[in-house]
């Protein structure tokens, strides 16, 4: 297979079909990617210098290797690697769109100093070969080495695309050379798997961007020995270094709690998502992707895997908002239904990593699955919207989240920061970011000729000979006119809770609206709902929510609030009093007038135990309420941060 | 001090004070000591002789001793010698009423082998002498050495208290100069404290009976030098067994995570009760102790900090049942509020031995802080009546429990056992039943003569030339007659609930009916009410009260269910819809005819997210619904063990 025009031709991947797709100036998207462009990038290049993460492929020793570990038993510098990787993968993406020579020179660079890293016998990372050289794989569970260099494969796979030049990847081949020598089940052969997955789905691109059939091979090796005995690999390991069995890591919760990383059993016997979220995801998405993958058909069960501890996440185990990962140690799941809604109750871990790969899986399922699957689209809308890009990254696109709970408490307030000690979250909005415009559709399943629109936006599709163009303004208008130009089905999803949508005609069972070449109006009828609590998660909460978008209440809009709007009721009926107030960066707020009522709730002086004698007792006091989406909390100045998504339901007016 | 007159003319503890108080044949706790003298004391005897526990103390090797750990790093029998004293220390308290020789003859068997089993230099434990001799002291953060010794200081102030015989206690006060010879802050000896606290208070409760001021010294040595550094000793100790600082035992949540026994911090800087519940309550049992100890005046601080810690705990942590310690792996405590119902919903573990130590606790609050903290008895009530000795056993006095949640879940039904492993809590109830009388009232604190009832009970009560008469069917009934002889105060507790309740005078600002000598009737007006959930907790749920008794629904009586009643509503108007039905064995159970119905939710392939896109549907079928005390459950034949305290509570009839 000749790797250059497979990948220029294929459209499998998001990162091939942003290519063929364009926003609109000025629009929804086009704002975000270009605050990513012109402000994200320069200030991650410049934290990347100011960290020691630039120069770090020069092998050179830093200070910062010695630095006590705050997470046992992982450096700092642990997953350095992989934000270059990430990165350098970004900036690809985006100078497609910029030919800035500059930013390009910068790429190149990095891409250099990574190939001249690369060692006699092709390994490639810079813990191993600067800090502890001679003690390369001997703590695949905790170190990332196969984490990182699954990043730096996809970073090589993205430098290829935008540069036509083979140097990186042919470096990264070498690398899948050593790995091959490294692994299996050969004799004399490590046995074993990451602790965080990353590299079987790099391999996966690897793969179908290069045809080259050992980087399939090696990711079904990872794919299919995971979890084997219960994860006997890691514990043998752990004897390898001479660690007594009760030596833990940090992050576990007991010692060989390996349900951490998805390797408490093989991926075909899991029946719930476990553990880290990243983590779980990455390895789903990878397992989703082997039903894409040619020349890979005999895992049918892995792919289905895949579907079913999606199907367990998004209806156990998913925020309002779309983000997963309760508890804070594990940065993971929480029981079937166990969402809390902050800190102070739980957690409510949600990292913006863990719905960027949200949206990675729901575009490889979609891609299996073809559109049967009608609820993916409704799913990667509310991670989309809410607790991926939009959320992660602020307007000005200079401070990030890594968590995003769906309240803030005490000690917990909403907040963003430039930078953080272990950086996956940054560099990872800004890849996605890059190639944006690949998650909003994606080429029919099952050889039908056309493309499914997933989510609508102001822009252009170009694909085969087809041409889509969308004028719209959403997400905050429902109204959409499309323009088909050529031959094939183009279908658009209907939203699920667009029940009074305008249509030219009925969506079909799979939820979407087939349209043919010409003018169309559809119209979503956008209107303010709420959204209920299940009653599992033990919460009675009404949560407003308005076409795609999550509303949450801030303390700068609400300058009442003290308790974090715990103690705020409000009333089935608020639908009826909203009025929509536009932001001065054009963003609708909706605002409640006397809507809001305070619980009246006994100090803990007056209570004898954890319980009420009576019914709760609501102020007289009505409050007017302005409403913003969740994405845009801690954006502005004012307030102390204080922030809530879900309001406890009043049942009485 | 003349240590025998001391301990008999005492009335500090409840040990002392249950020898001055009778129950009439019969009545409802006269039924629950009837059964476990009859049958929880042969019952426990022949467990004690099965297990291998009963003859432990020959100093012998048993097969037992290799067992594989289950939870690392302690052996099964690591606590056997506590499970030896706490059966010896019961039966001492029931032989006071039942001089049964036969049994006597048992208890002066088991003492003897206690005290041969003493080695030379004053120590006594069976692992560090038969197991592994030569490594006592190098583990006393999981292994409960010094917490076994301090069960056995229990016992043998029992074994003398009931005998007048001195062999038990000289043995024991021998290993208390052992101890001494190895604990301090003098140099060269171990500045430690044990994992799990007892020795503490029985040092106490020692020094109470002997007046031998080392007890004393050694027990503010281990509550003032407890958490010092964090738990400095801790992480010393771990080093020099060899072990690497992140080898941890199975119960932590991470490594050096001393906050799992209260030793993150010293007591008096500690503003919330965490960890494992019985070691944290153990541990304030004593801190209360320092408080009526005579000679120890010092420690106000702590003492006070037992106070702080018992409002925490009952205030923000307890269920609606009276339990405390939510999450399994650490038999502990959860943040402020977090209580979960159910397994599945995150654990509601509720030890029975955290709700004997709740008992032990309110006991020693209320000696220290007389009756101005109205509110101890109303919680001790609630604990007594529901979470400690009525529900840790059966009706039939033959099995028992040991975690006790609120509600059943799949893979969790209601479920009573004849023995555990690790068998704390059925010698715990054994004990506590022993004295119970003790529990029911105390002396008026600051010298003021006479006594407060803080129970109501159907008996006798005799202290100095004071005698109280009560007759009553309480819990059943608020009605209470009293008959009162001699001088002196009697102050009887009107509880929180009893707003109706028939009194001749008012109450007293401390919730104390104060009474002179003569005939009086109070009725406290029993009738259903209902208890609302605190809204921090997040559910909104009704639960059934009827005195001091918390109900429950159970399978047996209500066998349309399935769900464990996750899915059934009532509405606040039951109230007006409960009949009382008496059981065969005089228990009150009430119906409600008509009174529930289901919510119906969809099922996880109709959702989308883990959220309703509209409010909850409800059957239109009523349920008759037969509701049983809590205490009551698992004690039938018929059902599946599904059962639940508080339902959902439904706003529309």
């Amino acid at each position: 297979m000749q790797s250059a025009e497979l990948s220029k031709a294929s459209t499998i991947y998001p990162q091939q079909r942003f290519l063929h797709t364009s926003f609109h100036a000025g629009s929804f998207w086009a704002r975000w990617r270009h605050v990513a462009y012109n402000s994200t990038i320069p200030a991650q290049l410049s934290m990347l210098k100011r960290t020691g993460r630039y120069r770090a492929f020069d092998l050179q020793w830093q200070e910062y290797y010695t630095a006590p570990k705050k997470v046992w038993p992982v450096p700092e510098h642990f997953a350095w690697d992989s934000d270059i990787g990430k990165f350098v993968e970004g900036v690809c993406y985006f100078l497609h769109e910029h030919p800035n020579p500059e930013l390009r020179a910068e790429v190149d660079y990095l891409v250099d100093l990574v190939i001249n890293a690369q060692q006699p016998d092709g390994y490639l990372g810079i813990h191993y070969t600067v800090v502890e050289p001679g003690k390369r794989w001997t703590n695949i569970r905790d170190m990332h080495e196969l984490y990182n260099m699954g990043h730096l494969m996809e970073a090589a796979v993205a430098h290829k695309q935008l540069t036509g030049q083979d140097k990186f990847v042919r470096c990264i081949l070498r690398l899948v050379d050593h790995l091959c020598s490294v692994f299996g089940r050969e004799e004399g052969k490590l046995q074993g798997y990451c602790g965080h997955p990353e590299i079987e789905l790099a391999l996966l691109r690897l793969f179908n961007a290069t045809g080259e059939t050992k980087c399939l091979d090696l990711a079904e090796f990872f794919l299919t020995e995971r979890g084997q005995e219960n994860g006997r690999f890691y514990t043998e390991e752990q004897a390898h270094r001479g660690e007594h069995p009760q030596v833990q890591p940090d992050m576990f919760l007991k010692p060989r709690s390996y349900w951490y990383m998805s390797a408490q059993q093989p991926i075909v016997d899991t029946e719930t998502i476990e553990g880290h979220a990243v983590r779980a995801l990455y390895l789903y998405v990878a397992a989703a992707d082997l039903g894409t993958t040619p020349l890979s058909t005999k895992h049918k069960d892995i792919t289905d895997s895949a579907w079913r501890l999606w199907r367990n996440m998004s209806t156990a185990k998913t925020a309002v908002t779309g983000g997963v990962g309760s508890i804070y140690q594990t940065e993971g799941f929480a029981l079937n239904y166990q969402l809390f809604n902050s800190v102070d109750e739980g957690g409510s871990y949600n990292e913006t990593c863990a719905s960027i790969a949200q949206l990675m899986l729901a575009d490889r399922l979609q891609l299996v699955h073809g559109l049967e699957a009608i609820k993916i689209g409704d799913v990667a809308e509310r991670v989309l919207y809410n607790s991926s890009v939009t959320t992660g990254m602020s307007l000005d696109g200079s401070a990030f989240t890594y968590e995003n709970p769906v309240a803030s408490c005490e000690g917990f307030p909403g907040k963003r920061h430039q930078w953080f000690d272990v950086c996956c979250c940054p560099p990872n909005v800004l890849r996605t970011l890059g190639i944006l415009g690949g998650y909003m559709w994606s080429p029919l399943a099952n050889g039908e000729r056309g493309i499914a629109i997933h989510h609508p936006f102001a822009g252009d599709i170009e694909h085969r000979d087809l041409r889509v163009s969308m004028e719209t303004d959403y997400p905050f208008n429902g109204a959409i006119r499309l323009r088909i130009c050529g031959s094939g089905s183009v279908k658009i999803r209907i939203p699920g809770w667009a029940c009074e949508a305008k249509l030219p005609e009925k969506p079909g069972a799979d939820g979407y609206l087939t349209l043919a070449a010409g003018t169309h109006r559809v119209d979503f009828a956008i209107r303010p709902r709420l959204i209920y609590s299940h009653p599992y998660t033990r919460d009675d909460h009404l949560t407003l929510a308005v076409g795609p978008l999550v509303y949450c209440l801030e303390d700068v809009d609400n300058p009442f609030e003290k308790f974090h709007f715990k103690h705020l009721t409000i009333h089935e009926s608020i639908l009826d009093h909203l009025e929509p107030m536009l932001s001065p960066d054009g963003v609708t707020f909706y605002r409640a007038a006397g809507q809001g009522r305070q619980m009246l709730l006994p100090s803990s002086e007056e209570l004898t135990l954890t319980e009420l004698e009576h019914d709760v007792q609501l102020s007289e006091e009505r409050l007017d309420l302005v409403f913003i989406p969740y994405y845009y909390r801690a954006n502005r100045a004012g307030g102390h941060g204080q922030y809530r998504v879900g309001l406890k339901r009043r049942h009485i007016y």
